[in-house]
């Protein structure tokens, strides 16, 4: 399913080298000042460019073509959408026949019976995220000011330090490889008493929307796995005032599924990029063997950098979801 | 929410001291074969009972209400209800006043103004998943016995030599305290194909009702946060034949969120049992102080032990909602 | 689906001859007051009794078995069950063979490959609109005691003039028949701005309830086809004054899918009973030849006099959603 | 909401006036022959330019910007877009402050605030509806070409004479006013089987998109309201093949809620136009008074020959999605 959210509902659309990429939003309250311009800064920590990201550029100018009326949202659908410019549909001629080791390729395939866009990925590209990022600027507006978000990288590649991850991506990259990341993304000022009993906790939601992002492969909330290393008198985070404020936050902010007023803290693992420059093997569906592949074309090393402002947007929505229900 | 799912939908309810826990379940194709003690083996490994568990007991006896006749599925609801029987809502008459640390008391008063049923933890008792588990034999059936599940925890407090776990808890236990664990289910079997893109993948559906499942508070697939920390061509899983099977698993059996017939590897963790016995601190909302608390009644140790099967429940759901829309 | 709803969601479940029929509402706010008390007049007005109705009866008596907690609501779901008591299996026995006429049998046994639980119309019995009417029950004092229902058949066998009703049902009986009816069910008191563009029309959502009861064939709003019939300056209503007001009510107080505070006026039409006296002819699926038959059992001449508390629940149970999606 | 489905799931957005107006179809299987040429026959029995309609004309030219390739589907979303373009915001400034009768000027006012677009009915315009026939388009392609559909105006203002339509209408337009019509829509070779009990009955799901199409007040199934003022022994259709073939179809096709393999009979009322040219009375809400109305623009004297694909088009989606959930 393409479409996600009870209240604040977003649907996706769009393929790699398709005509556009695009999201449409219902459910966003009338009367928000909203325009392009807003979407700039998200959009541009997901766009490629820094080192460790591919060369591959895209405008990605944002067109808002429903929804918005004198700069206001009016309360019907609200729909962005992104068109594709820089394609080089060329590059990826080779991977039906061949489909890339921890790609979509071969899944694809097989579940479309091979009437799947190929190229670039199709609907399974990161480019799709745009649509995610977008939602995101839009339910932070939701959420106002009080709620603040702060995302960052907290390990490339297994490294912590975060001086040295330059030097670790550089280090992939020469090696014609990929590494992979660990993003954590804090939210202060959020509410008490988001998230729905039993299947809507706050966490299942976040969860939900952080494993439709590709390459993420695990997450965790508050100490997460670390927790179940511990024990209770360590991981119990006692209250200590009426605003349900804890002495520590061990569980990052949703207790019983539930906002509980602290920060929350949320991690999601992403894996190294699946494409990389290097000579791999991987099975060639015509002749039925195991071949050497050459993947051509332009790759991330490292997808995390740009993965960070998705991973805040699926969180952002989540909670924009759950406070619309209240 | 109190449901989930597409088409096998499953809504639950139920305190842990009302008059019933029950699920209703939608979607289940007419003709399967079933009948109370289908759900017995399951519903045991739940129960309470072994070293680290709670003493309260309780019959856990499933009355199948609609959608059977003649020993087979209707083709219309199938609910199962289990009567509370074994319960002392004495024990926890002083937890409206101090809501225990890290558990649901303090939310649950604030989301419902206080109108919520605290007995026991009310809706957010683990009690609870007895329906989850019911649901999950239903959907082990759907799936069929070429799909095989293997499930263990994999670590407690910390210790992954399964031969020390029995001291673990034990050691827990003299300090009155508890420890949380880690859950591995590993899924044989699976064609290739189930889970749909882009926000309903394989990951995050079953991530959704994992997280879902009181006290889990991390998921993985595969390699998880460990593919965070390794190069591409250490996690990448070249595919060696035409069924889709890879040389390694790193992936966990789910590629682009779709399953692609390898084993599905899916881990959660667990946190310690919120209730320990020995003395806490936290708020007292009468006097609006931070004071001692000592929780009565009966808790298990390490809830790991009775979640697995929960775990194990929460992914074949999953599955099998995945695979009835195809 | 046996689920509907998006806020206020209920799940319902049952057979006529099996252990019970049940709902369990979702979404209802916490701190209502609420007892078993409470359903007795909507379910008696569902009952069997008075003339035209059939002569099997039942205590129905709700069971509220979670979601209320020292005579309020909790917050979490809301489950209500009723046992079914006055069961005669052996009247339906003859009707798997030959499928009557109108009925639901055929179409079930074709859906279900014969799985479907055949005694006494299974799940497509009216017995499980009970549920429906105690979610009714719960609609109302969601949408408070300002807004007032108002429901009368205005129509029995295309009878108008309510002093005849019961020669007409009389009539129909003596003559072995059924007859149909026309419900008309009026809400006063309706606060402006319930109902959802596009899909989400206050008009869709009861639609979407009442052609879910069984017999009902035909709904309309306000002038309904008779405003397919006229000009637009005899239907249009004019506005006068700020609340909304119109002139007239044609338009049965919605516009554009959204009610504007005028009196909201729905109908629906029942057919006759499908299950009459007199001899049928119909297929023996045994034989695959038309032949005659003779339905036993115990039957409603009108049913549209039961179904008038159903459909006032329907349109209950729409504005209900409505106005907690707000 | 603006979406709709379960497996085929539409999006739809846009404004009268804005940049464009779209659907997003999710749940099209992979591998349907598709071309922007096969939306032009619906396209154009939606359009503007015969006797009674609006002299606003819009190209109305589809494109395909997502879900195709190489003119077959790819399973993820199809999504068809259409520029507006013929727009003439100026006409309808006066409309904020003078809301018109039997629009949904004053409800959309009131519901977001003043925020919604004005402009030629902004979100409620009848133009949004080309989303559902494009829908429909695809829907029809998914039900195979054994499913043939036939739909007819069978009423104008009250005549049934076909022959007399046009005269009924210019009548009207030389009146400066509108009328309403009846529209059936009769599809013949629907297997048996389709429809969900309890609440997605095939009438259900067709009457909640059939309400959304502006201007449908009414919607009934075979003999509809008529069955109301018969008796059962008139009503009920005798079963007369292993097909499930009736004698007679006063049930129109579906019985229990469930497709019988008989013709679908449905028909719908439609409204006469609210925007007529002769003079009205409605509130100014600036002057809080009841002032004439003339309302300029170009409008349609008989939106009854517009909707008559749309109403198709309704059928033919939820037919779609009954089926894929088969």
């Amino acid at each position: 399913m393409n479409s996600w959210g009870n209240i604040f509902r977003l649907t996706i659309w769009g393929e790699s080298h398709g005509a556009e990429v695009g999201v449409s939003i219902d459910g966003v309250p009338a009367g928000i000042v909203l325009s392009e311009e807003d979407f700039v800064a998200d959009l541009d920590r997901r766009r490629a460019g820094s080192a460790g990201t591919t060369t591959r550029k895209e405008s990605d100018q944002p067109h808002i073509v429903s929804g918005l009326y004198n700069g206001y949202t009016t309360g019907s659908p609200l729909t962005i959408t992104f068109r594709n410019e820089n394609t080089r549909s060329g590059d990826y001629s080779n991977l039906v026949r061949q489909p890339r080791p921890s790609h979509a390729d071969w899944v694809a395939q097989k579940k479309w019976n091979g009437f799947n866009d190929p190229r670039g990925g199709g609907h399974f590209s990161g480019r799709i995220t745009l649509g995610m990022v977008a939602a995101g600027v839009v339910a932070k507006k939701i959420l106002g000011d009080a709620v603040r978000f702060s995302t960052e990288i907290t390990e490339i590649g297994g490294e912590r330090n975060k001086d040295k991850f330059a030097a670790v991506i550089e280090s992939a990259r020469m090696d014609q490889n990929s590494v992979g990341g660990v993003v954590e993304c804090r939210v202060d000022g959020v509410e008490a008493g988001l998230g729905e009993p039993f299947f809507d906790s706050a966490e299942s939601l976040m969860a939900h929307l952080l494993f439709s992002v590709p390459a993420v492969k695990g997450v965790e909330f508050g100490d997460g796995f670390e927790s179940a290393r511990i024990r209770g008198s360590q991981n119990n985070d006692p209250i200590i005032d009426m605003q349900g404020r804890t002495a520590t936050n061990h569980a990052g902010g949703i207790v019983g599924g539930i906002t509980n007023s602290n920060e929350i803290v949320v991690r999601a693992a992403v894996k190294p990029t699946a494409s990389i420059s290097r000579e791999q093997q991987t099975l060639n569906i015509e002749s039925g063997a195991v071949e050497p592949l050459i993947i051509k074309g332009r790759h991330d090393v490292c997808i995390t950098l740009r993965a960070a402002v998705v991973v805040e947007a699926a969180v952002a929505i989540a909670l924009a979801d759950l406070k619309l229900r209240r």
